[in-house]
């Protein structure tokens, strides 16, 4: 299990200012940066696209971490990598081809990772551990906003990160969606070692608090 | 044939900086803002989400015209009025009730239009005319950068641009994609009142110059 | 012009006891009955399905007029013809034949028309004119309950009647949506001779009156 | 293993009849009624919809065991609960977030199951049995009459209710298609404790026999 | 109106000998040959590919007139191009931007035009009209075999043919399916000039003659 | 594990002359022909129909191993066995119900079996290992040319080879793509007893002794 790192989500940024709100990122320590990717139809929303990775990648050197919520992702890996994505994960619901999409990602260079949504069984991303840098469990629905931290997904952390001892690897655990500063132990008793965090962190008292709250979890 | 009106297209700023690149916008002297949403589906890439309009709208009072390019508009029409636009369009083309939706975004009580791709018949509109506030004849095919005015759609823009006048009617003419000073005046001797500009505007030495090029066209 | 009909939907039926309203349909003094067929895709409902005409028809006489809100209706046809439908009705909007359709209704031996949402302009039937029975237009979204009778489409019904008086034809126009004694005169002002009616039948208080009043229309 | 219940399904009775036709179940001892929705589009056929449910719950005190052969069974489970479902079953081979529709039925607060068709393999449901009450598997596959029982689908319900065992579970075991007096006790001995009968029930000479025969099976 | 050219179909070739079944073709004193290609989306069979183009270009002068029958045709028509397609058409009747197909077309520098079936009205052509070296009008429904010719669709290879005339263009009407020595003089009354022609040639006893019969109408 | 066959691929003949370079194939001694399906939606390529295998039946007695590359086969099965396949093979990734297409191919009295594509993992065929005559593992990913052969593959066949001796089952084990003789032993090490060649044997200066190498590995 890698040692914690906090992943704040642009997301819960201003989407007008965003250049500015990664200094808040940066300023409070953090190495990495989440960026949700909807397309309106995988997911009932839309946020950002290739361009908004290539506007920010010349301004910050935070680890950009894309997360792709697309029906069809295969279209669009070398369009993200090409704008400057350090790593880009996939989901494993939507119909395509899952491990030549992690192909496609292996040969742009990028890290790579699967994504599973709250109720996808853990046995979806079983194929894949070998290869991945990381893999991510929702523990929201994606798409909708305010809901609540989905505790049970933890069951299915704990199962893969059973799976990554016994296999001897070494890729991260990530979660994301109401992860706060009272959940993220809970998620680390259960191997996850990547946090994503939005309103919790963009609207928090002292941002650098919290980001060593999580990142000194044992 | 309305006043002629410059509306600078956001796809051209920094989507890291936006709030600060409608200043410029607004420092031209221009009244409007075009805003393109794609969904990775009917065109193929992706930009901005309904989060951008509302983190836009309390920062400006620029005229904002969402144009959806997306294969299932009716399912995010209620989400991009609430943010905030002043007016949507949304294409012919797709497999859906254009109609229907039309009447989605009269209850709405936002400005509402219909656009067609270069290569769509200009009839695909005619059904609509009574009622919209504007009809967008795409210059370029949406979706895909780097190309060039196509001036052979200026036909359908005369052609819409009888039908205004032989009905009565008083909806604007818009068009977008590769418009610039010099194609700008044929645009409007073919019935063009709004003039969406991307790269040609925001690259420009003197925005507010290139704004009263547009707007003085007789 | 014909002569006006009344046809009272199924839908507005108690589904559990269809045998024993029809007899109310029939004790009115009816000749028609209109019956809604709904997949879940093509409108956001579901209702009977080819048995239910079929256990229908050694009941009645009435004429039935078998409306079919399908995605791909030219997998159905077959089966509502066999069951015993007297007309069957398809609509324009979805992606598939019609005229094959059309041509697959009158190797049946069935009565046949096609159908219109209310924003879908009224040109789409008219290739098929010359060879339908009926023309439905419908005067509320299909699927959603407790809408409210669309006048404007009385614009359409009225556009249609002209066609079917140069053309020289004499298909029935149809309408089917928030029906009621109050603006059935408005519809038979702008060409329309069938009156599909739900509730406003099934609740009467006088349903034989209630027919009357349509059936008399000049 | 439940005790054996026999659910008459709907779908064999007469459609314009079904508020009579559930006496008889009624009258033969019967406490479940099996409900058969289709869309036309995941099975070859439509039959009844959220209204026909709503307009029987007030007429019986059934158990509605509702099976929604469904594309997208999530749009429609509030319908088919708020029309007084008891149970709702959905089948787990569109694609569709099976695992959250789970939810959505969980919160409407009706019971819930899974279903596979002949050919599904059982590791399918396998991932949702800790929280369904019921497991359907189907002995024919659904959309089409007239087929006969397939009884190597026994194999399946035999290693469900080994899972079932094994994890301490108590969930049902359902068969539909083609099951007779004749299959039902090999049934019994794979581990089903739930038979819809169709035809053989309705046209069963003494239909109370043919329900004690079922429900007093070991 | 042009020169009447018989084009013989390879549909009707045996496709194991394709290369030697042209010289019969090329024996008959034909000039063109037409190639059917299905991908059992938009028509129920499937025939030939892009190889099949490439394979036959270097072993006959013919001119190749491909008949695309694809759901979307966008992604092949650069393939077939440059396999040595001297001529590709299009369907107007699937869901693709036809006139960017079209414009591909002409970037790819071959001669272009728009089918449609049976049952399309000719009004989907229109819009075309301006730009197409011919229009294809399927006189049976294409993918299915042993149909017969459908007399009706000459109302609107004469209504095109009208157009034709009207607007001064010289593009070529061609009809296919179940043309023979027969109904080819219809056909040439009503505007046609180029006729497709599969079993009938190839089975005809004497093709030269079946030829000159088609070639020399007036 | 069989002893070991060559299938050449009809994929690099000449798609002009097949009935000629089926004779290459018989005089190199082989007994299996390949014969590649593809429908432009499921693979970016189309080849051949039903009509060629119909036309290659009377003229060889290779046994035809018909490789389905199809988004929906269910609907094709029965045309290509009628035509004259010999066996069967559908791919596992596409959504429709394989075991029932499985079933569908025992009807029609084929041999038969399943696909994967080379990132599809093999668990995907391990439901019907016990039913099927062979399974095909790509090793390329199909209806792009010019690929290289991936050996992680061979990973797979080991797997199933492992499963076919625990389970005591006897299908075949087949590659295809980039297979040739420098390769061919380390999938005969991996399980593999079926080998599809394309150009590689096509093109070899000696087709007899290209089969006898494959045909003789231990």
């Amino acid at each position: 299990m890698g040692s914690p790192i906090l992943a704040p989500s642009m997301l819960a940024a201003d989407h007008t200012r965003l250049a500015e709100d990664i200094k808040l990122v940066e300023a409070a320590g953090c190495t990495w940066l989440h960026v949700d990717i909807m397309d309106g139809h995988f997911v009932p929303n839309l946020t950002f696209g290739p361009q908004t990775v290539a506007d920010l990648r010349p301004k910050t050197e935070l680890f950009l971490d894309v997360h792709l919520m697309l029906a069809q992702p295969q279209h669009f890996v070398e369009a993200f990598a090409k704008a400057g994505a350090d790593q880009i994960t996939i989901h494993v619901e939507p119909s395509y081809d899952v491990g030549a999409c992690l192909d496609q990602l292996k040969d742009l260079g990028v890290k790579r990772g699967v994504v599973i949504n709250p109720r996808t069984p853990a046995e979806a991303v079983e194929p894949y551990l070998r290869e991945v840098d990381i893999v991510l469990a929702m523990t929201v629905q994606p798409g909708f906003g305010g809901q609540s931290f989905q505790q049970d997904v933890l069951e299915k952390t704990a199962q893969i990160a059973k799976w990554r001892e016994s296999l001897g690897l070494d890729f991260r655990i990530e979660v994301d969606g109401g992860v706060n500063a009272e959940n993220a132990p809970l998620c680390r008793a259960k191997g996850v070692d990547t946090f994503v965090a939005g309103t919790a962190f963009f609207k928090s008292e002292d941002r650098s608090l919290f980001r060593k709250n999580i990142e000194t979890l044992d």
